[in-house]
C-alpha cells in the first residue's frame, strides 16, 4: 500500500503558484516505538502556511522536497505508545499526505465533538486563536470599538462575533463588497469595509466615530497604516498576521510607524495560540456557551480531495473563502 | 519694559533652519487673576519640540507666529494666586521668552536641588521618562539584554545606566565613533553601535550575542528596523521617540513591521512622562539613590542665552549633543 503526499517542489519568491507543489507517492510510513500511524481526515490550511515557506518563523523553515506541513484531525490507525489505541481522534502537527506517523505523546486527544470539522473551527486553532487574541491581548471593554481585518476569515469572522457577544461596536475590513455584505448581515458586524475601493482612511473613520480602541490586525500593510491613524489613545493593536505580506518579496512598513505608537501611546503586541494554551479551556467553556446560545455562528468552507490542497491555500490567500478553510482527506471514522 | 521672545516665523516643511524662527520683543505681559508672573530660568530643549510642529500631537498643534512652547525653569516673580508666591522655583509649560505668565495651578512647585540644570534633567522629564519607559513599559530583568538607541542624549544616557544599575547587559546607538567611545567609557554601557557605519544589523548581532530583549527606541526609523531582526521572542520595544522621522517629510516604516511583532510576539508600546505622574515620586527616590552611589552620572549641555534657543534645536536633532540640552535664559535666583 502507498501513501499519497504533497511535497514543496520549490519554494516561493513571490506569489505562490500550484507549480510550487507536486504529488507524489511514496512508501507507507512504518511507525516506530512510541510512535502511532495516523490517517488523515481533515486539515487546516491558514494564511500562516505561506509564511512558513518564508523562511523560520515560530517553527523550522520548510525546504523543498519537505512535504508541505499542516495542522490536521487524524484517525489513530496504529499505536505503539500506551498514549493512544487504534480509533482514537488527534490533532496533530502532520503534512499534507493520506497517512503519516507523529511521537504519540505530539499528538493531542480530540473530545467527541460532530461534526468534525468544529475542532479546526470555532473549537481549534481559529477559535483559540480569535479568543486568546481578542480577550488577552486586545483586551476590549463593552463599549469599546474593536476592528477586525480578514473580517470574514477563520479567525476574523469569529473575533467580531465575540466582540459583538461582549457588547462592543464591532466594524471588519474585507475584500469586495459581497464579502462585506456577508460580514454585516449574517455575522452581525456592525459596519464593514470593503479594502478594495479607495478611500479607506474615510470610509473607517465614518465606521468609527469614536475612534478604534483595539484593532484585531490580520492583514498588516496599508489597513494597518490606516488603523492606526484611526486608534484612540491607549488603544491596542493585536498582531495575530500580516497577510497582505505573505504572499509578496516587496514589502515596505506603515509610514506611521512607530509615531502613531509614540504619540497615542498604543501598544502593539503580537502572540500565537500557543502562548494562551493555559489558558485553552476557559476559551473553549466561552465559544461552547457563546455556539450554544447562538452568538457565534460557524461557518467552514471545505475543499474536498488532498489533491486540492494547494489551490485551497493560493485561493485563501486571495481571499476567496468566508469561514475557516480546510481540506477533506479522508472520510469521519 | 519689553518681553524678548522666539517666535516660530514659518512651519518647517522639511528640516528646521534658523529661518523659521524670529525673534521680536513684546509688551512685558501682565498675570490676571489666580496667574504668575513667570523669569525664564533654563529652557528644555528636546527632539519632541520638532514635532510638535508637525501638527498636533499629545498636545496642540504650533502655528506660525506662535511663541515657541517649551518646558522651562521659572522663578514668580509676581504673583496673583495664593498658591505661589514671590521667589518660588516652578516647572512650567512656557514659551521661549524671557517672560511668561501662566494660571498658578498649572505651574508646578520644585523643590531645593542644585544643581538647577538637574530638574530639567535627571530629576526633570528626561530623568523620569528614562525611569518609566525602562522599569514600567520595557520591565528588564537582571541578566537581560538592553538596546537603547540615542545612547548619548538625555534619555537614552540615562536608560542605559538604570539598566546596567539593575543587572541588564547594556548596548547603545549613536552617531559617531567619538560619541559611542564616550557611551561606553563614560556612561559604562557595555557596548555601543555607530549608526552611521555601513553593517549596522552585523554589529548589532555581534554587540547582543544572546539578542535583544528590551529595545527603549529613540529614533524609529532603520534603527528600529534593525533592532527587530535581534529583538528576542516575547521582546519588548519601548516606543518612546521616533527623532529620525521628525525632521523630514517623506518616511518609509520599517519593512518588517507587524512581521516581526506577530513571528517573535513582540511588545511595542508608547507612552509618555505624564501617563505614569502616579510614579514620579518612585521615580524620583530610585533615580536620587542612583545618582548618590554613582551609578547613574549626569551630564548636561548648557546653551548660554535665549537667542541661541533655535541653533540650539537644530544641533540636537543633527546629534551634536552629549547628555541634557538645555538653554539658559536668566540667572539662578
Amino acid at each position: 500500500m502507498e501513501n499519497r503526499q504533497i511535497i514543496v517542489r520549490e519554494l516561493p519568491k513571490g506569489e505562490l503558484t500550484t507549480g510550487h507543489f507536486e504529488a507524489r507517492t511514496a512508501p507507507m510510513p512504518t511507525p516506530g516505538q512510541g510512535e502511532v500511524l495516523l490517517r488523515t481526515i481533515l486539515m487546516s490550511i491558514d494564511a500562516a502556511n505561506r509564511s512558513w515557506l518564508q523562511g523560520a518563523t515560530y517553527r523550522d523553515a520548510v525546504h523543498a522536497g519537505d512535504a508541505m506541513p499542516t495542522y490536521a484531525v487524524c484517525e489513530v490507525v496504529e499505536s505503539n505508545s500506551p498514549r493512544l489505541a487504534k480509533g482514537d481522534l488527534v490533532a496533530a502537527e502532520s503534512t499534507w499526505s493520506a497517512y503519516t506517523t507523529c511521537p504519540a505523546h505530539k499528538a493531542l486527544k480530540l473530545p467527541a465533538v460532530r461534526p468534525l470539522e468544529h475542532l479546526l473551527s470555532v473549537y481549534g486553532i481559529a477559535g483559540k486563536t480569535a479568543f486568546h487574541g481578542l480577550m488577552s491581548v486586545g483586551q476590549p471593554v463593552a463599549g469599546e470599538t474593536v476592528l477586525v481585518s480578514a473580517a470574514a476569515g477563520s479567525v476574523g469572522s469569529i473575533v467580531g462575533q465575540i466582540a459583538k457577544a461582549i457588547g462592543c461596536r464591532v466594524v471588519g475590513v474585507a475584500g469586495g463588497a459581497e464579502k462585506c455584505k456577508w460580514v454585516t448581515e449574517t455575522l452581525g458586524f456592525d459596519a464593514c469595509i470593503d479594502y478594495r475601493e479607495p478611500g479607506m482612511g474615510k470610509a473607517l473613520r465614518a465606521a468609527c466615530p469614536e475612534g478604534v480602541d483595539v484593532y484585531f490586525d490580520n492583514v498588516g500593510g496599508a489597513v494597518l497604516e490606516a488603523a492606526l491613524f484611526a486608534m484612540n489613545l491607549r488603544g491596542r493593536v493585536v498582531c495575530c498576521g500580516a497577510i497582505s505580506q505573505y504572499d509578496t518579496t516587496s514589502t515596505t512598513g506603515p509610514r506611521n510607524l512607530p509615531g502613531m505608537v509614540v504619540v497615542k501611546r498604543l501598544r502593539m503586541e503580537g502572540f500565537i495560540v500557543m502562548d494562551f494554551a493555559d489558558r485553552d479551556a476557559t476559551a473553549l467553556r466561552a465559544l461552547q456557551t457563546w455556539v450554544a446560545a447562538g452568538q457565534i455562528k460557524v461557518f467552514e468552507d471545505v475543499v474536498e480531495g488532498l489533491e486540492n490542497a494547494p489551490q485551497a491555500l493560493i485561493g485563501l490567500l486571495a481571499g476567496e473563502n468566508k469561514g475557516k478553510r480546510m481540506v477533506r482527506v479522508g472520510p469521519d471514522p
